[in-house]
């Protein structure tokens, strides 16, 4: 370096790893407090999220962030070596200087877990989030964050597509939403937009951190599992930035899913007319004004429909939907569509009525919260 | 079979096979017309055209059409046995009595084909279409048909993919489009919404038709033919049918980038303000109307601004328009975003002008033609 000045050097600080800096850039762009914040972040003790909570402690040690941060961890007791591994973050937090949250589940007994292998994937993921949720409560914390990075986008990505998705489910993995769609602790994913897992085990080997290794994640009985070993290594091999490649796809149609559900959100509100069934309580949409809109803006208006009038939109598929729309079609009344549950659609005097279930009302639109 | 009723048997005609069967039903839903129309038949020899062939044959012999068929082959003149795929095509198609259009490309010498396979490939499509033309225009042909199939359509959605498209990409290949943007002449693709590769080369077999093979779809060293061989075979482990999730997918995609390029005309219309611009002749956008809307619309719109004043969409990359949208951000103008061929887009006094090419000028609004 060439000194052109010859005034005395100032003691510099550390400099910023680039994965922190990464980390902070993302930060920064999801408009996340940089200070007076309690924050959950949930580590396994893999590479991911181990990377995420040295990241985040080189940034607030460098006086970048000043939040308070619970590391949680949930002992899913499905391995031998999950207790160390517990016992292991746990450790690893504390040096560091943080609040820790351990618990153990039992998921073995759980009503939800089958005995196939997906399934108690399943039941792992709904207990864990569960326990971030109770400890974002207990903390009161406003933010849950998870170790997400774009591997597991594309590979969220490919799943979904495997089965034939729409831009919905292709959007993958948002990095924020609502941890729970009737409470106000978001949960986060600070690396799923740019961290790769190269990335996160190398920011781990640079500080000399030798994070543990989940045998679930190498077990190809899962479907993830041999999309990460087999299919997207087969796809990298056609374009090494794939993985890329994927995430900005995602980005381009979570765009349009967003831009489609508000022309639904308008089409619903000019369609939907005052009903006077007393049963249901579910205004009735008029088939004229549906009939204006083309097929992508309508279906969502549709489903967005029945979603506020059942409250989910369990087990309904792109069938149920197209049946709805059939009855779209031509002038004839009377006719019906079966929707899951016992959940019926009538046309009726140019209306589409919905009955057949007990509790349908008309609930408030759920606030959308999404960005990458 | 029980006969319940004893009245004579009258000879019954032919019953129509399924595969014929399943053509005639998307022949309706294409709203082809079923007589006194000429349609040219691309046929390679391969079993997806010859199975079209016959198709249409057996459905012209039972009276189900009464159509002018001429069958086209070109010879890329690129393997040995070409020339005696092309006397193979002719024979056969002069057997079941259709006119015969057959040509030898010179591609080896044409100035688009250079040596690496995957521009030799995309120099043999371009001939083959141009020959496509040149026949339906002299046959007074208003149809020219291809025999892709689904699984040719799932090859092509994974490629786009690997490549990170967004939906418009993603939608696939249409089953009908113009053939050139400038003609009437369509471009149909009357297998693509449901036969299988194994449904034509069964199709072949019953009729006892020795199809040809293409030595060029064995060749791994294109990457479409690594994806049949490699790609779909590895995610058929993951879901058998996902030839035809990947088709469903494509044709959602495809709904909601119709009803977002239609918002995108709207917002067009509303953005364009009268230029005196007189170089260019290019009416400018008002950046606040672009505002307006959601980025999924507000992208197209720019996307189709450039199109219709440039005439082509040629080397314009995500990037570019990403770097045209950042000069909406702001207030401050006198800001340019550079666009390929020396075009500009500059932001000034709240408009954004395009400039720095001859040739520019409004065009008209391209009709697209499309559905599956």
């Amino acid at each position: 370096m060439i000194m052109t000045n010859s005034k005395p050097r100032r003691p510099t600080k550390p400099r910023l790893s680039a994965f922190a800096a990464q980390l902070l850039e993302q930060w920064r762009r999801l408009a996340m407090p940089t200070s007076e914040a309690n924050i959950i972040v949930a580590v396994s003790g893999g590479a991911d999220s181990t990377a995420l909570l040295l990241a985040l402690n080189e940034l607030i040690k460098t006086d970048k962030l000043q939040l308070d941060l619970t590391v949680a961890h949930l002992d899913h007791g499905l391995r031998p070596e999950s207790r160390k591994d517990a016992l292991w973050v746990k450790e690893l937090a504390q040096g560091l200087g943080f609040d820790v949250a351990v618990a153990r589940a039992n998921l073995k007994t759980a009503p939800g877990a089958k005995k196939k292998s997906e399934n108690l994937e399943q039941a792992a993921r709904k207990a864990r989030y569960e326990f971030l949720f109770k400890t974002a409560v207990k903390k009161h914390a406003d933010y849950v964050l998870t170790a997400h990075t774009l591997d597991d986008q594309a590979e969220t990505i490919l799943m979904r597509l495997i089965r034939g998705s729409a831009a919905e489910g292709l959007s993958g993995t948002p990095a924020i939403r609502r941890l729970k769609s009737d409470a106000d602790v978001l949960l986060v994913r600070p690396l799923i937009a740019w961290a790769h897992r190269g990335d996160t085990e190398e920011y781990c080997r640079v500080h000399q951190i030798d994070f543990r290794l989940d045998e679930m994640n190498e077990d190809e009985g899962f479907s993830r599992v041999r999309v990460r070993k087999q299919l997207l290594p087969l796809m990298k091999s056609f374009n090494n930035r794939v993985v890329e490649a994927l995430s900005r796809t995602a980005n381009l149609l979570n765009e349009d899913a967003e831009a489609l559900a508000n022309e639904a959100d308008r089409l619903l509100e000019l369609a939907l007319v005052e009903s006077k069934n007393i049963e249901t309580k579910v205004p009735s949409l008029s088939v004229s004004v549906l009939l204006q809109s083309p097929a992508a803006v309508r279906r969502r208006a549709l489903r967005e429909w029945i979603l506020r009038s059942r409250g989910d939109l369990k087990r309904l598929e792109m069938v149920h939907l197209v049946a709805v729309e059939k009855l779209l079609e031509g002038d004839r009344g009377g006719r019906i569509a079966e929707l899951p549950d016992g959940l019926k659609v009538t046309r009726k005097r140019g209306m589409l009525e919905l009955s057949g279930k007990k509790g349908l009302k008309m609930r408030p639109v759920t606030t959308r919260i999404r960005w990458g």
